[in-house]
């Protein structure tokens, strides 16, 4: 770790302060260049935009342009550190939205003494945009703030911690139990850890299938039941009638464990007690709620994603939120609904199907990729999200009538072009 | 004018919207990059940024990123068109930001429904950036909300339409008055326009030596003078005892027109009753209180500077807003306090006074510049101004103590370099 971290702050710091620059598109070299940009050509456009808001697209770089804000109250793992900390992490997924997707992005750190300073704020400058991603915000007052946003803003505000972690995890779910010969349907899912990410993924979990009644949450106090009296609406909503109380009640036969939680909290005897060809997400990061050489010493039957990049199928939101993004801008979409991200989760499943590249296997150390059990997740450098993932996203848009504009021609995009080729 | 405006919004919409796009300044190549740039390497800048503050200068963005922040209430000469007609504008002041002195700008256009909502928006994201200027708000909110901003904000907040165009102004003044034989001290001064402008030019031309007892303003209701009791406060500093009502009375032996007003205001008979060698900034643009070519035809002892590129002596900002925020974060100003803005004015004022190299004269079709009645002001393709002018901000941020760094060594800076490379 301590190489890494050298390695890290290096980055950051070297040759110059950050990872990302705003450049010039356009010619500037002559003073007749400059009276186009700006004073006074710039009239021109500011008129027409005056006169039908929409031309802000035609004109401005509105509409490939994405908002990356949070408070820093839910740093990486780290906890509320406070938003100027919180620059690296949005400066970074500006880095991988114009990577993977060719969409430029303004990294907002707010400092907002609660929810509802911090909607006013965002609220505010989202004319600004063509999309918010927000970040890093804790729970529960996450689900308040993407709330209020989504209903005050026309543009697409998509909270990444929450729907990211849930569409990745789907698709790779989906996958495990096509593999281990079982159903979402009638799949018994325990979740540790009740935060956003787990109440985004059980919830996009039930969306396409899994049942409610065969979800057992639990947070700090143990599962989650009709008979607590402390859950908050959102945890409410995964409060079943039943007996189990401990982690150790609730595994008891179960087909899924997904971690969103902490290191080492799936012991091997609890995952001794799970049903056959159990399927264990664990994606505490840095380290997992089980490594994974001690659940495959265990049990030889285990189906098993982490966070992490040196393992097999990393639960990694990069997968999702540029080409999301990408799909939403590319139709112009008011929203990202429920089935957009079904449609992405349904697309990423199955490009994992998809014979891999030969350029994909060796980006990865030249190992072989084929769909099974340590390949249920397609992976980040894999060219062909951008086309299937996006493309998805932007039809689902158009069908379920959040796209204000016809479905796009050509993927890849001539910026995404640009980011491949540079 | 047609032609202008097809040409303008050609440049706008081709071949993509816009003029700016976010690149990547560091590899992304391999996954170990995207490790360095994302998780799970970004947690070390997070938490050293976390125990100390300033390291956000070290390892993000902030210190070269300049917000352009509008509410879109007086976009140009255009009027209150809203925040979204504001964006052309706001990305070209990104455009010359980068262009003359390689910093980053995030244009930031805001929907307030008043100025204490502007301040409170303005300030919760101030953290993100090194830097705010505000740009294109109206009079006289936009004082308050200056006043306010830097108050409550530990970065530099310039509200360019004020101070840009009072030092450029300055400059030219205190050159011109040198040529007439005349001084500052002495100088009898009508100000025609009390606006942002006009109210920061006349403060400025104070502090570098003017009498506030010679100076007469006049708005729309005539001379400002002590009799009225219709003045707001930052109108109401010029109100002078003085039997003048109106410009023809005000101009009677002046020796300096300053029009922040409309075209054609300036009559060739009120020219004719200023005092000898008269000096007249006619800023109105495109049209401006007088033209040029009658103003000569009235008097051949006339010295003029308009807002426009197409006459001799253009006041035009970018003479200073992207040296004077280069000097300041360079230095890492607290603020842009008079010292700054004087010394800005100054040094514009030095350079007009050196010899002009060919290049900048090729620039220009090739005229001959030399310091004269038709040359007071430097050209914007002169490449000294990044050294001379960002040299002396910075060492007047250093000498006032507002600076928290020493002064840098060597102008102009690799991201300068960058930009003039390209």
């Amino acid at each position: 770790m301590s190489d890494l971290k050298t390695a890290a702050l290096e980055y950051h710091a070297q040759p110059r302060p950050g990872k990302l620059s705003v450049e010039l598109t356009k010619p500037t070299a002559t003073a007749r260049d400059l009276s186009l940009a700006y004073s006074p050509g710039v009239a021109a456009p500011v008129r027409e935009i005056a006169r039908d808001p929409e031309l802000a697209y035609q004109y401005t770089g509105k509409g490939n342009l994405v908002a990356v804000i949070s408070d820093g109250t839910a740093i990486l793992g780290l906890g509320n550190l406070g938003p100027l900390a919180s620059k690296p992490v949005m400066e970074g997924k500006g880095v991988l939205f114009k990577r993977f997707a060719g969409i430029d992005v303004f990294d907002i750190e707010v400092d907002s003494e609660s929810p509802q300073a911090f909607i006013d704020t965002v609220k505010r400058i989202s004319i600004t945009f063509g999309g918010i991603n927000l970040e890093d915000i804790k729970a529960p007052e996450c689900f308040e703030i993407e709330r209020a946003l989504i209903e005050q803003c026309d543009i697409p505000v998509f909270h990444d911690d929450q729907h990211g972690t849930a569409i990745v995890t789907a698709a790779g779910m989906l996958n495990a139990l096509e593999i281990a010969g079982k159903t979402i349907e009638q799949a018994k899912i325990v979740c540790l850890g009740a935060g956003a990410a787990a109440i985004s993924c059980m919830k996009l979990l039930v969306s396409m299938g899994a049942k409610v009644e065969n979800i057992y949450m639990i947070d700090r106090k143990g599962v989650i039941h009709a008979g607590r009296d402390d859950l908050n609406q959102y945890k409410a909503v995964f409060a079943t009638e039943t007996p189990k109380r401990t982690l150790s009640d609730a595994l008891d036969g179960a087909d899924v464990f997904v971690g969103l939680s902490g290191p080492d909290l799936l012991s091997p005897e609890d995952l001794l007690r799970m049903g056959p060809s159990p399927i264990v997400f664990a994606c505490s990061n840095p380290d997992p709620e089980i490594k994974p050489e001690l659940a495959h010493a265990t049990r030889d039957d285990v189906i098993m994603a982490t966070g992490r990049s040196d393992y097999p199928n990393q639960v990694n939101n990069v997968l999702g939120f540029p080409f999301i993004f990408r799909g939403a801008l590319d139709v112009r979409a008011t929203r990202i609904n429920e089935e957009m991200k079904i449609a992405a989760a349904n697309a990423l499943r199955e490009l994992a199907k998809l014979p891999v590249p030969k350029e994909v296997c060796e980006a990865y150390g030249g190992i072989e990729l084929s769909f099974g059990r340590e390949y249920i997740i397609p992976k980040p450098m894999d060219a062909r999200l951008i086309t299937l993932i996006s493309d998805a996203v932007a039809k689902a848009a158009i069908e379920s009538g959040v796209a204000t504009l016809p479905y796009p021609k050509h993927y890849p995009l001539q910026s995404v072009d640009d980011v491949f080729k540079g």
